[in-house]
């Protein structure tokens, strides 16, 4: 039988948003990989947990990935994400220089990349990313409207 | 003799400033006050020390005064910084919920506040702070042009 193959990177962030939820975290999750996949950082969010508003999914996995390379840069890496990063957190991925941010719901009320802000186009930003938005969107973003959902009805 | 004044919150964010600069780090200072002006969180730039660049002056010295105050929300706190946040603290400081934003040096090229993203006036952000900028505006930004116009030089 052949090994089936090893999850996406969207695949891991996903697994990360559904154990956020399982916590009673928004379910946003994110994951950092290197050129061969490797993955070097990877996190749902801890705004609940840490009772830190800057504890978002991002901001935790870049963090693990510059830490595990022991450099604050990460130019070769891709931050892959469940819903477009907010503007605080396309900041961040801005000031780790990661070559590319994909992400999967788009977020017209709080996100800051297509949305909002828009702060790889604003002139504040002095590295911008290359950005691939919509990867599994439909997933992403009923995980967020389940979440959301089931909050209204409590 | 009388007791000289305690220092205020751009006097200690001053002196986080200097000692970051002591420690060859950009000299960036911030300070969180509470109503009555005691001092719940305060920091310097650490993010050669740390080697994380989202180690800001605001962010760190925002979590301590959340974990201080053991909340993630900080409605009747001043953030005093001495240069205009960037867009990521910005951000920060709007999802902590600070009352007021006053800072020193303004920055053209890396602020978010007055500058570039213009975080709070965006329609992603739904708290804007109060803002006062220029507050010993001279003294914060020589610290900065002393800094860099060193660096230059070696």
């Amino acid at each position: 039988m052949p090994a089936s193959p090893p999850p996406s990177p969207i695949e891991l962030a996903l697994a990360e948003a559904r154990a956020a939820a399982a916590r009673g975290e928004v379910p946003v999750g994110a994951v950092v990989t290197a050129p061969d996949g490797s993955v070097l950082g990877q996190a749902g969010n801890r705004v609940e947990a840490d009772r830190d508003p800057s504890a978002h999914a991002e901001i935790l996995a870049l963090r693990q990935a510059a830490r595990r390379r022991d450099s604050p840069r990460l130019p070769d890496c891709t931050l892959t994400v469940t819903l477009e990063p907010c503007p605080m957190c396309a900041q961040a991925a801005s000031f780790f220089r990661v070559k590319r941010v994909c992400f999967g719901a788009y977020d017209p009320k709080g996100g800051g990349v297509e949305h909002g802000a828009r702060i790889f186009a604003a002139p504040s930003c002095h590295h911008a990313p290359e950005v691939i938005g919509g990867l599994r969107e439909a997933e992403c973003g009923a995980l967020l409207r389940d979440f959301f959902g089931l909050l209204r009805r409590n």
